[in-house]
């Protein structure tokens, strides 16, 4: 049997992640404000690596990268109506600069929609303008009053990833909405993490959306983590912030809009889903070193060890692999600890009989096994061997995510999942707001929606909504969530 | 002669300023909140660039990259007063959130002193835990009340770098100074802009500092620009805020602490001292493309004149140099104006005689000359004129620089050399407070500091303060600033 134990990792997550975001050195949680939480080096460094791949998606995809201001005049805010009904109660106000009140209020971000459309009217002019794409990631601000969590629900979004896009017609932002989604899956491949699609209901829409989908992954204690959203905002935005373009034929019409947002929360759901009762196992991609070499030396044989360690962190290093070698004065064990809790995917161990039989053990951080390998070609076992572990992380998470989703035909089905708050249920029903409102009162849980794409949100044939017997239309998701 | 003209670039350079910004694809000055700029994607590309040559002298330094919130609980801010003193008539101030006044009232940091020394006090605990040594690079807000000036004279600072270390000494933290000057050097030489740096009057230090340097720069006008500081603090915020060690004998000190602060006024600096009237000139280092391929095709060789221009993009590619092919259906006279305006530092043009010979024109940025190179071999040439390219602007900048100090004995040289508000001036100077006053008001200048290091702030023998008569200890430096 592995030795891997994800006891407290699942029974007491809360508590694990609490703890862990601190003692693996994500961040500190000790900053004055509520909700606000500091970045350790150690944290933003993996947070780095998922920007940048970020970054090169967005290139990729022919995004050019923007940078507005933090503030917002209430004037600006306040255009599209639904969007402020939705944010206003949640928003940080700036009202006074010195010593003197301000003439118009600013608001802090809580997203950047009503600081970017006022000046897409300018930027937007001709159909030769279009599709237009740009993309940053910012600090954004929401008074949360629910319960806050480091990564996952906070006052200050200090890594808000948004893309805003502009189209001359409703088909191209549906292609834009198709390449968020291409994009989400290579970054979700990337950080090893298995997700599901859904299209929320209206009643839980983006504010000022016309749809909206969310991107969730489980989590160890069976509750989902939204970690993307795309918003087809058709002309909503565009009407209210006056965005238009001139076709060829010379006439005027707004343009379509889309969004794509993610923020830190992708880090929160790498932690927890890869996790276990040793703390972090982060995928070899995203790790700032993705393989620790522990020295361990016999008394007359320091020097020796210490060379042979080197030796093959060089040969690793020039292969363009992520190195360090722990010279610290102290025991092993206390390094192999350190170095687990830290999520380092892969530790070799070197002592003076690996010296003298050119050998060294590979320890692997998800299956905790060892493995004797050969000094020549030590750098393609580890390159094979991060390979590995970055597939079984995804498989392991797949296999997680697929047995905690259920589908079942009746609430009391759907209610015997949720007793021990255990995954996602999938419910047929009717279509109609007041049935699926009823659903979440008797579930207390949230719809997360329809399966997306459409073809994939259809009831099977004869199924019934179970509050009012009517045919279903759709298979709805429901989960308790974060 | 040179074809470069400098005559609007120096006439009226705040006007050449003003335009370029916008044309050159720098910023949009057209948000609606006064001070607050929105980046656009070509100079963040740049100034991404300059941020990434930080990084990384700051982790050759050994310096940690950590994130702060930008908001800081008024409690934290009142912590050292000569600090809020400094700094209470230019925050601004969050008051409420969604619809409720806040209990404690949170400004956006002006920079973060107050915001991490709490911290520090929690993180730093032993001897064994200095020099401690983090960096950041944020956005920050300060009420100007001045006329605003994009990149220079902002309300939103939003690339705002700032270094903060602790040592056990005064003489650490002086070592650490050192360090600081190590790494602009490197930094302003990988720019190409030369700088001078003065050791501020105490009327003048940051608010809380023991002593401040500030680096500045000569703007085509001949007013300076403040681009770097670097603060000893010496224990000022330590005891103010509690950070202290235990030392190596059980004893509790208080840490001795250092910071160090640039902004986007670097890129404000690039674009300033190396423009002339055709637009911007980038130095290769930070250029984002660094050569731009004009096919200047004839009707009959279309075909022939894109495939050999792509051919030579694709070689320089895969030397490592950012190449651009702009194969846009305008005139080439159109595409060099765009690509002058935004300071590419090397064109390559291409036509049928070119690719019948197996030759091409180089045209350089900063002087404006054409050199025909032969196909073969014209990788090392590109290379090589890049790295010419750089040094002429380092050259050029260095004269304009050395020629627009002057060494001055009387209140009415000096006054002389600003009548056409030309430049640095230097007089001797008792080191009186008054008489520095004094001096500042007659000249309608700002004084910069003394030279340092400190043995180059010594008055040679026998100089008199202009001002009061009596023997002068310094040299005193007043320039019109930024």
């Amino acid at each position: 049997m592995s030795k891997v134990e994800r006891k407290k990792w699942s029974e007491n997550f809360s508590e694990w992640y609490n703890e862990l975001i601190e003692t693996a050195g994500i961040q500190d949680k000790r900053y004055p404000v509520k909700g606000m939480n500091i970045w350790l080096p150690y944290g933003l460094k993996i947070m780095r690596n998922i920007e940048r791949f970020v970054h090169s998606e967005m290139e990729r995809t022919g995004h050019d990268e923007v940078l507005f201001p933090a503030l917002i005049p209430e004037t600006e805010f306040q255009k599209e109506a639904d969007h402020i009904a939705g944010f206003e109660g949640e928003v940080f106000w700036v009202t006074h600069a010195g010593h003197d009140p301000l003439d118009i209020r600013l608001i802090l971000r809580p997203t950047s929609e009503t600081a970017m459309y006022s000046m897409f009217s300018l930027w937007v002019r001709s159909h030769a303008d279009l599709p237009f794409k740009v993309y940053q990631i910012v600090n954004t601000y929401r008074y949360e009053t629910k319960h806050t969590r480091p990564l996952i629900r906070v006052r200050e979004i200090s890594r808000f990833f948004e893309a805003h896009t502009a189209h001359d017609s409703y088909e191209d932002a549906e292609r834009q909405i198709k390449e968020d989604l291409e994009i989400f899956d290579n970054l979700a491949r990337f950080l090893a993490i298995p997700y599901i699609i859904s299209k929320r209901p209206d009643w839980d829409k983006f504010p000022g959306a016309y749809y909206s989908l969310g991107a969730e992954v489980m989590m160890p204690d069976g509750r989902t983590l939204q970690i993307g959203t795309m918003h087809n905002y058709r002309q909503n935005f565009a009407k209210a912030y006056n965005i238009q373009y001139e076709t060829e034929t010379g006439d005027h019409k707004y343009a379509h809009q889309t969004t794509f947002g993610m923020s830190e929360r992708l880090l929160a759901a790498v932690i927890a889903i890869h996790g276990d009762d040793r703390g972090m196992v982060l995928p070899p991609t995203i790790a700032p070193i993705q393989v620790v070499i522990v020295p361990i030396p016999k008394k007359d044989a320091e020097a020796d060890v210490f060379a042979y360690a080197r030796e093959i962190a060089e040969g690793l290093r020039a292969a363009g692999i992520r190195v360090h070698i722990d010279e610290r004065d102290i025991r092993p064990g206390r390094k192999f600890y350190d170095w687990e809790l830290k999520g380092v995917p892969l530790r070799i161990e070197v002592g003076p009989r690996d010296v003298a039989g050119r050998k060294a053990v590979l320890a692997r951080r998800d299956t905790l096994e060892k493995l004797v390998v050969e000094r020549e070609g030590i750098v393609e076992e580890v390159r094979k061997t991060l390979d590995a572990i970055h597939e079984n992380l995804h498989k392991r998470a797949e296999e997680f995510l697929e047995s905690h989703i259920k589908r079942v035909e009746t609430i009391e089905e759907a209610k015997a999942v949720f007793e021990d708050r255990r995954g996602i249920v999938e419910i047929p029903w009717c279509g109609e707001e007041s049935c699926g409102l009823e659903m979440e009162e008797a579930l207390d849980a949230k719809m997360l929606g329809t399966p997306y794409p459409e073809e994939k949100a259809k009831a099977p044939e004869g199924k019934k909504c179970p509050v009012c017997g009517r045919e279903a239309k759709f298979i709805a998701r429901f989960a308790r969530t974060y």
